[in-house]
């Protein structure tokens, strides 16, 4: 199972922070704000929790997506521009 | 299946205009880069293809995933400061 979590973050430091939490969880930054990799169900958990700590007087919106094998194979990533071969 | 679609795009231009191209399709706007909805095969075929020639001179990554109701109930969205009632 992948996870992938993506959020907007007003506070610049809080923003970071959840950064850091994601990349210290195993996670792989795939977009500036978009973070995802294989993460057991209680990785994923504490790092829902200390997402929570982090976000305690912050404001934002936190989503946390399971992506099983089958659906990431109909799933698809462009880079722009184009490498043509990949099309 | 929902889709979602994630975003990094640096033209303010392009991006105002994929964001567009989500909305039209049928997708909700969750997040500031990122749009989420039910589409058919088809449907998802059109968006791609549309964000596609959009980005033609554009810089980019584009994410677009497909995810089944069982993985939409193990997913979680989270807005902060939290609403209690919703832990």
């Amino acid at each position: 199972m992948v996870t992938l979590v993506i959020y907007d973050i007003d506070d610049d430091t809080v923003r970071k922070r959840v950064a850091e939490a994601c990349l210290d969880t195993g996670l792989e930054r795939v977009q500036y704000s978009a973070f995802r990799g294989d993460l057991s169900h209680n990785r994923r958990q504490e790092l829902r929790i200390q997402i929570s700590e982090l976000m305690r007087d912050a404001n934002g919106n936190i989503q946390f997506y399971v992506i099983c094998d089958k659906d990431m194979r109909l799933s698809k990533e462009l880079d722009y521009p184009l490498d043509r071969e990949a099309q």
